[in-house]
């Protein structure tokens, strides 16, 4: 892609100088302002948090602060490009965090790609922040990342890119269901890709009552007498694949209901026509998807990508920022699995008396969605217990 | 001080939820700007910087932002009071660099004293920033930090609290010099303490040529014949004290011409009334000066604190704004001794002409200031040759 390096197109000029700013909320324009807001004052506050650090909640950032922390390993299509590459998505993501919910963030990429310098080093800065959001660091060191720090940390770790589409495809899933007139449950589902996505988007249907779900990888399908798997793998193919296929990715979509795409392995057309009828293809892979749009249109009664030109997107920017926004007003010490589904939930919502074939999931820019994911997620935070 | 935790007195109000906001500086408001500014186009910009690393610093933020590093071990005049106690006081430095510099920057405190530990950590978050700003790490563990991070990152690392106070004092006592009919050549100074800020004041002062400069900490002069020193002491003591003095602080301040108080420890007027005749006093310990300015003022001709309620106040917001602001403008590797120089110089240039004894240094508020530093800083890492 270095290719298309122009430095005068639009995509490169808006790049300048970054995408974010930090700004002081107070103007520190005359000497008693400064006086508060710094020496001397500044040490009242701090003696106070030194007493009792609880109320660091209300007289700091952190508290409303997420570091999206990534080490450049697995960046959207690009892969393995390292820190300084991965920054200008990062910021993005920080820019998305701001417009979309008012949620504070700022981007922390790492020089280091082993796995127990990243723990260390995020529990290190953690006291800076009031969550983390893990972004595009690859599969399977991010599973073991994201439970280790779930473990030892106090604030809500998430990672964006796993759980973030996992909502948002539950969430379109259910509503495409109730066009095709089925449930969840009813629901077989063909998963292609067991990375960071597929892991993530087979435990939250599972998770929400799926009928049945099966997984393959480039040699196909998940099963429990397969000796190549890794350990997470092994643990998807223990959980999942009720029906106990094995064989090909196309052998498993034989009379399936449902195709999600999480890798950029492509499908043939005699593979989807074999699916269930009134079939429900989402073809996630960026930018090309795993199933050309007009070709699962022939056979599929729902269809949907990642990309924004084609409709029903399945774009994550509908999750994370409300998802952080309502940890936060919450004061949620993790996301749980139930703050999860509370999201699918409310995304889905928002859609739900106007549901169409090519209406299944809210616009990126559906203003109502923030606004119901983040009281959806706080509501949800206080039902299980995990706040304060 | 806990006792004075008033949540409704002006202090406390002004720092709930934080003094800092992180802002996209472009609106994300309909999906032509989300696809150039996220996916797809951020992945052609990240592209470019992959092929060429030199790319972030034109295509991301972080060539202009500061991290403002603290374990907390050292702060203010409170101590070792932890990460959390010291973030109000790191946010309202980054308040200061945006409001005094236009400079952006992000407080980062660290659930870690390990000298170690610090250094890892800031390493592995650096490819994230353009500068690091160290802050209240105690003493000697300080110095180890900044002189091996100094080595191993391509970036301008700079502990404020030190060098920041040693730039303020080397401009205010040429000012004062100049007042009393002196140069700095012709100065024997005594200083009390030899933490964090003396070790710099002393060095920035052989640095600019000053006459002789002795150093007490709380046993008495430094000279090489003392047994009890760490080795930074042991430096310090090799590097000054040309006059080969021993003993008490109260005996080197007979016949000296300069005191410059960086620790707690009070002086007699006894001692004070000892030194040279148009002695220069600064007590620039908070809240208490190591002489109260009353005393002083019975007995020297210029008199400085760190208090904004008397004249002559030694700030180093004076200093750090402006420094980083023309080590970025100038993409500076490193801040050389040369540009704390400059900067000590452009500081006591804006006062130069109207230069009286209760007004040896420009106010904090001066907006003259920030401009000249910024400039000085930056012309001076093009003539040292630490750019790009």
């Amino acid at each position: 892609m270095t290719q298309s390096f122009d430095p005068d197109s639009p995509t490169f000029k808006i790049h300048e100088g970054g995408k974010l700013t930090v700004r002081s909320t107070l103007p520190l324009t005359d000497s008693d302002a400064l006086s508060m807001a710094y020496t001397p004052g500044v040490a009242e506050v701090s003696a106070a948090i030194a007493a009792d650090e609880s109320l660091a909640a209300k007289y700091t950032w952190r508290s409303r602060l997420v570091a999206v922390v990534s080490d450049g390993t697995a960046v959207l299509g690009l892969g393995d490009i390292g820190p300084a590459a991965a920054l200008p998505v990062m910021e993005g993501k920080s820019a998305l965090f701001e417009q979309f919910a008012g949620v504070n963030s700022v981007p922390i990429v790492l020089s280091t790609t082993d796995t127990e310098e990243i723990i260390d080093t995020i529990v290190r800065i953690a006291p800076s922040f009031g969550g983390i959001n893990l972004e595009d660091i690859s599969a399977p060191r991010c599973f073991e990342i994201e439970r280790r720090l779930r473990d030892l940390l106090p604030i809500p770790v998430f990672p964006d890119d796993q759980h973030g589409t996992a909502i948002v495809v539950l969430a379109a899933l259910r509503n495409a269901a109730v066009i095709t007139g089925r449930t969840l449950a009813d629901l077989r589902v063909v998963v292609s890709g067991a990375g960071a996505a597929g892991v993530a988007c087979t435990k939250i249907l599972l998770a929400a009552g799926i009928g049945d779900i099966a997984v393959a990888d480039s040699r196909g399908v998940m099963q429990p007498g397969r000796t190549d798997l890794n350990p997470i793998k092994a643990e998807l193919a223990a959980q999942s694949n009720r029906a106990g296929l094995t064989g090909s990715l196309e052998d498993a979509l034989v009379g399936a209901d449902v195709f999600l795409g999480v890798s950029a392995g492509e499908v043939g057309e005699a593979a989807v026509a074999a699916m269930a009828d009134r079939s429900i293809i989402f073809a996630l892979a960026n930018p090309t998807p795993e199933v050309h749009p007009e070709v699962a249109h022939r056979h599929a009664a729902v269809v949907a990508t990642g990309r924004s030109d084609y409709p029903n997107q399945i774009n994550n920017v509908l999750a994370f920022p409300g998802v952080f926004a309502g940890a936060f007003d919450a004061g949620a010490r993790q996301i749980t699995e139930n703050m999860k589904l509370a999201a699918a939930e409310a995304i889905g919502g928002v859609v739900a008396t106007e549901l169409r074939p090519d209406y299944i999931v809210p616009a990126p820019f559906d203003q109502r969605v923030a606004p119901a994911v983040r009281a959806a997620v706080a509501a949800q935070a206080k039902i299980d217990g995990v706040c304060g």
